[in-house]
């Protein structure tokens, strides 16, 4: 196998309720997921508050240690969005209103009672940022540099992610494989430690399950090469098989 | 209202599963909601991987910054499982067999099969460490300095938590108080920041949604002061009916 380069990711999710734990977030697995089939691994999530130094501190930590760094969250019309205002003061910029997303804010909202003051706000954008399609709500993400600026609600974020579906630079796509099996991963774990061994380029989690009140495991093996991935998974259903558990492909 | 010290944590949620979204995280919401009942502010999450590197410095970060570091997932008996190393290593400790933590998986394994070399793993802990009690599956958690090693399994998690319900040292828990509307939050934001504005130690957080094809929004008013919070949601409820929204107590 030759060495290819890997593709890394970091994410900031913004948003006082995500902490206060009155929202449970979706954005995290959605975006992981996504970057995955785009070949680009999610290293690192941090959680902020709404508070601008916060915002700026954790954006400059991941845009310059990954390749990309999305955002979600804050980028609303009320006062408690903070976001572009905090990523324009990350890179030093002056915020502008952007003139495409103005017009696209005027066409939405001149049935739905017109442009005020809140709605405008999201119109405004780091200079020299470019627009990301909203399908949904019209408000749109923003590419500053490296920085994916996202919504928070899910559904908004899932339909910017659809248009920016096979549009990054990335590697190959991690593939996944999962074996489930009633094991305990306490019976086990000296066998998967030994597989996980026997093959370079694979790398594999363990995760308990309980089911009918007994204790069983998904095994994932992971690798960026899907024959290395097979292999092993198939080495792994043997081994399963050889200490009496029945292994179940595609997990449990 | 005479200044009150704020408690603060910081949490790292460990685990390849949660950032390649194979996994929904569950406990930054449910640690973030039992941490404001304590008295206890959430102030930042950081999501890595099992990699110790990544590990060590964000609990090197998080336990210096807070005055509660929290972590979730890899203290399971499995290769992948490398949170007891790396905060060990964090701190600079030797990772040493826990008597009481080894009696308690003895007994527990006793009728399941035995103690193996995977069973025995989940005793380890830095030296000088206490357990945290896991009322549902034995193996404790740990507590080393101010850093509190939880389950990644959120029942599990759960009822670590519920241990050590009132055992914290904390402030006055945080209130919040919701009024809900079928209001969109762009035809509201100006008044809302007014009514943030006009009470010192509230802040008041907006969060949309769609019922029935319409947009409306949830208005988030907190503070440590239960009195204010209402006043303040008290207003907020009048200014919304000024503008011709019903105002609902609770959210929508």
């Amino acid at each position: 196998m030759t060495e290819t380069r890997i593709w890394t990711a970091g994410l900031v999710v913004i948003g006082d309720e995500i902490l206060s734990g009155r929202t449970q977030d979706k954005n995290v697995a959605q975006i992981g997921s996504w970057l995955n089939v785009q070949g680009i691994r999610l290293r690192e999530v941090r959680v902020v508050g709404d508070v601008e130094e916060a915002i700026v501190e954790a954006v400059n930590a991941m845009r310059t240690a990954y390749d990309y760094c999305f955002t979600t969250g804050g980028i609303g019309p009320t006062h408690d969005d903070i976001t572009v205002d905090a990523i324009a003061a990350a890179f030093g910029l002056p915020v502008v209103i952007h003139p495409e997303a103005r017009r696209l804010l005027e066409d939405y909202y001149a049935t739905r009672g017109g442009l005020n003051e809140g709605r405008l706000a999201m119109a405004r954008v780091p200079e020299g940022a470019e627009l990301i399609d909203n399908p949904v709500s019209k408000a749109p993400g923003i590419k500053i540099g490296n920085v994916y600026i996202m919504a928070g609600i899910p559904w908004v974020t899932a339909g910017m992610l659809e248009g920016l579906t096979g549009k990054l630079e990335g590697g190959r796509p991690l593939v996944s494989v999962t074996v489930g099996a009633l094991a305990p991963e306490s019976e086990v774990a000296a066998m998967l430690r030994d597989v996980e061994r026997a093959s370079d380029g694979i790398s594999i989690g363990s995760y308990p399950f309980f089911k009918d009140g007994r204790g069983g495991s998904n095994f994932v093996v992971r690798s960026e090469d899907e024959e290395l991935a097979r292999s092993a998974a198939g080495l792994l259903a043997e081994k399963l098989a050889e200490l009496g558990y029945d292994p179940v492909d595609g997990g449990m």
